[in-house]
């Protein structure tokens, strides 16, 4: 590899040359890449990049020519120039492996060292990162969506000639079974793969004689181009051409559902049966899926993965978090004010939770100098360089399991292809969460305020909007009132009953034990109603993951906590109850709460039941155990 | 430059194993690059990186060791592997300049030569071409949007490494005032520029630490971030460090109109009048036009041009036109009859016609082997390769200079960033134009069918709409009994009366010689209104380019005829005249068919007029002059 030092933005080295004639080059500092959101519409991103990227660190010098010429340039001064003529990455490097996944906050990728070391690094990070990472996250969703059948990487002439190498890698480590790159075959070892251009078979006189030539030169195990003129002409030479033993026919016009059927059955007819069928022609993930059922055995995708998917770029960021006032001294946080960029400061620890079936639930930070795991919280970031030497470095064929391992452990709603929020935003979980937020006593639970138990909603309660309504301006005036603010989410799975929480297709819900679909993880329905501001709550439970549950006691924060803990650890004695429905979830809230032995209250005005006599039933119960019910 | 033989897909190097296999390597041949459409909203393509690709194709061999590798790999056999060690391309080449337009079907870059040598050019050419002018069609809109304020192009970071350093040169070309990439300014001379990251100040124990520390560094000309706190309490604080000679402040946040009027304000009060105002944080032509009104000094651009604004490809594609059957045969073109990708084959000689001002009117081409440039019109490709050698370097200066002569010969209409349809689409222009499309001597002209002129449209004739419908059927039922069918369409020019024809500014419109702002090009107005089928169109005719014009008979076709000289050379005796309004363009084009000699009929049920009066007193007219009227 080249020299990557001039890589590299101007004013990395312009501010390196500040801080080398300032003395600040060598106090210690922390620098972290991450992305504030993920592109829209997308469920989480798949890291790439890191191998090139470690690299190209190893690299990153100056020879004496680039630094006569930054000088001439303006760029730095002598001393600058000394300084960078020995310049080489000394510092250690912490960071998710590649091919892992990310969401919105994730610190991906942490370098400690001095200030001078750190900033230069910046620009150069931040193009190979955000470049592989938009590959690979959009080929991701590509191979989910073909279900096993292999993909070819064909979109390196739609690209920057040296990004064509970089997206064969980052697709292929994201489960593209081939390119048809071949600089990426010779450098990467990736399988390379191709077929014919139209311009072959139009080279020849005819397609049979087009067919000939390559049968003679490839075999007979070769895919031959059938569209040129006209379709089923094309498989019938094809066929004639090279025998029953055709491996492929290749299809890059046209309706492909329907001419992939017309050709399957051609081809069984011609006794063909085991040519096998790969289409092309502007295929993305949303067309792959589309084309689930159709007689198709691989496909190739071009411009759609080469371009991210319509997402070319990862927005990832690299920003100081950390810096001390000299060699030796303490490491201090520091975060920008700005108005619409802020972020917070501090080296940051990523861990992640995960449920009994081994799928991802949350994932959390915490900026402590020696993190606790805590129960069953994974680390995860590895180290990737120390002292300047890199210490990590997995083949891409290792990189393409943990990939695929790491894709297997999100839950099928998170990989959808269909537009969706992300499915987590990592968030900084803080090293006394069970403080207090205040001196009070008291706690605030809001039950199931969400857009499928409102009005329009699958479970719609009538006047929910209302309850939504009248909680927000009940937060804006006493969210002070309370130590802590939880907020409850029916959270079930897609596709399953849940326990038997949903209705058996075929079957009508009963309304009592059995329901109509509702509260589905990723989609609108789960999502709180707008008429609530959350801003105010400082915990989200969810509950009913693939089981029935009504009370929010049943569900867990997004760091896996149990609400009783959280509000007996909090201090809390007194717990107000609110939300929907006053006849199902908030009733057996209460009743929880109630058994936790805390004093409960239920407030007037803030709770709305599915109908009138359950609802009067329920309170009444309520009272019965205890509960402060206004009537 | 190391070599660039690898940056190959496998397929183009399977299909030269089978060419030289079967002995067609050496068959004379002809390649072109060209693209189908323009992206979605565009109005044309800014062509760039002509000169990397020239430099690439030199480098474009192969060493022992890469030929070893593709034998092991089964992509080639051993006689192309001899072919190969021995590869150097020394055919010829034509294309469009660096940095000119190009349309819809612009034959931007012919390769003349073997088979063999220019089918393996495939990729490295897309790839190049693909890349670096996606880029510089969207800088282009970026700086004409500008208005001659400079931008700086940031965005390296946001796209693969190498693609980084040619984005910084499709933009300077384009218009861009400087890069921050450093490799680009050393390997293309691309004035480098920048600032600072907030993370130079966070580094600083204060605001005015940093800022003392970069002035010292950089001198007061330097450019000060002063959003990373407040930017008001940023602002003063350079001024205080730097004094009111500060050369600029930076903001990258926040709402950059309300801030930027805010920051000159707090400049001028502070003495600092000549500070000039930067501004960065996601900008895109789109944005820079909304901020025209704003006292900013200068833009940096970043995602925005890395990534194309949102086209990152500029989806050209590079077909076998033409073959001769063996070495010393005539060439005869070629062209693929797939569904939805069709082309015209043959070798196209691209020409451009211009009006009286200079402003690009139109581009064709012809398949003529000498084709003659006829009136006026001018030849669009230069030779770039003569048997292997590169004999087209012009500097990026001179590149730069080229593209903004070749922007400014555009209409303001065709530069608007506005979505639009591709200013032109570059057609092949018969070599016998004139030549009746059947032994017909009928014509059929419809006048002025827009959606300006029918029902909603800003000169909406009421019946508008049901006529087109009927234009339609007729054509439906009839076309073949035409030798051809004509189409005309007013086609004002934006911002001006066009010779007194839209009313003043600040006067009302008289309706019979002034009128409201109608049919203004590239504006819905001007489209054919929807009910109107123009398949069977054989010539579109367009009138009233900066004046006023009734009359189809004073427009011109794509290629510039008058309507009367191409109806003559067709041999048409008869004309049916079609359209609206009545009293208006089809009557004056109807009048102006009797002057010019031919037999004229008004169609009945297929003309629709402003007034009942008027349109009644037209037909008179035209009765009297001996239009055959059904009335």
């Amino acid at each position: 590899m080249d020299r990557t030092g001039l890589l590299t933005d101007r004013y990395e080295l312009t501010m390196l040359d500040s801080f080398v004639r300032d003395g600040s080059a060598s106090r210690p500092a922390v620098f972290e890449a991450f992305a504030r959101r993920l592109p829209e519409g997308r469920r989480y991103g798949m890291l790439a990049g890191l191998g090139r990227l470690l690299t190209a660190i190893e690299h990153f010098t100056f020879d004496a020519d680039e630094l006569a010429w930054l000088q001439a340039e303006g760029v730095i001064g002598e001393q600058t120039a000394r300084y960078l003529a020995e310049f080489r990455f000394g510092g250690d490097i912490d960071g998710y492996r590649e091919g892992d996944l990310y969401f919105p906050g994730s610190p991906i990728f942490t370098v400690t060292g001095t200030l001078g070391e750190c900033v230069v690094l910046e620009t150069l990070v931040l193009s190979i990162l955000n470049h592989d990472t938009a590959i690979a996250s959009a080929a991701a969703r590509m191979v989910d969506a073909a279900q096993g059948r292999p993909i070819i990487e064909m979109g390196g002439r739609r690209t920057h000639e040296e990004a064509a190498v970089a997206t064969a890698r980052a697709a292929y480590l994201a489960g593209f079974a081939t390119t048809s790159n071949l600089a990426a075959g010779r450098r990467y070892a990736v399988p390379t793969a191709g077929t014919a251009a139209h311009a072959f078979t139009l080279a020849h006189d005819t397609e049979a004689d087009a067919f000939r030539s390559q049968v003679e030169a490839l075999g007979v195990g070769t895919t031959l181009l059938v569209d040129t003129y006209d379709i089923a002409e094309g498989i019938r030479t094809a066929v004639e051409v090279a025998g029953t033993g055709l491996g492929a026919i290749r299809i890059d016009s046209g309706d492909l559902a329907e001419e992939s059927h017309k050709a399957r059955v051609l081809l069984d007819e011609l006794g063909a049966t085991g040519t096998r069928i790969v289409v092309t022609s502007d295929l993305d993930e949303f067309v792959i899926a589309a084309l689930a059922d159709a007689p198709i055995d691989g496909y190739g995708v071009g411009t759609r993965v080469a371009t991210g998917s319509g997402h070319p770029t990862a927005s990832m960021v690299y920003k100081l978090v950390a810096i001390a006032d000299g060699a030796g001294a303490p490491l201090r946080p520091v975060a920008k004010k700005s108005k619409d960029k802020g972020s917070v400061g501090g080296r940051k620890h990523p861990f992640r939770t995960y449920d009994e079936q081994g799928l991802l639930v949350a994932e959390w930070f915490t900026t402590a100098d020696a993190p606790p795991p805590g129960d069953g919280a994974r680390p995860v970031q590895v180290p990737l360089v120390r002292s300047g030497e890199v210490v990590h470095r997995p083949t891409l064929g290792e990189v393409r399991d943990f990939a695929a391992a790491t894709l297997a452990a999100l839950p099928a709603e998170a990989r959808s292809v269909s537009a969706g929020a992300a499915y987590l935003t990592t968030t900084l979980r803080e090293e006394t969460p069970m403080a207090p937020k205040s001196s009070s006593t008291k706690a605030l639970v809001v039950v199931d305020v969400q857009n499928d138990f409102v009005e329009g909603g699958s479970l719609g309660v009538t006047g929910g909007r209302e309850v939504a309504r009248r909680i927000s301006e009940h937060l804006a005036a006493h969210a002070t009132d309370y130590a802590l603010v939880a907020a409850s989410r029916d959270w079930h799975r897609a596709g399953e009953t849940n326990g038997g929480h949903f209705h058996e297709p075929g079957q009508d819900p009963d309304f009592v034990s059995t329901w109509p679909v509702h509260c589905v993880q990723g989609e609108t329905g789960s999502d709180y109603a707008p008429e609530l501001t959350t801003g105010a709550v400082t915990h989200h439970v969810v509950k009913g993951m693939g089981e029935p549950a009504y009370s929010a006691f049943e569900g867990v924060t997004e760091t896996g906590e149990r609400l009783a803990d959280l509000l007996h650890a909090a201090g809390v004695t007194e717990v107000d109850v609110t939300g929907i429905a006053t006849d199902y979830c908030v009733r057996a809230t209460a009743l929880d709460a109630v058994k936790a032995g805390f004093t409960v209250r239920l407030l007037d005005g803030l709770h709305a039941g599915v109908a009138p006599d359950s609802s009067a039933a329920a309170l009444d119960e309520l009272a019965a155990a205890g509960v402060e019910v206004a009537r």
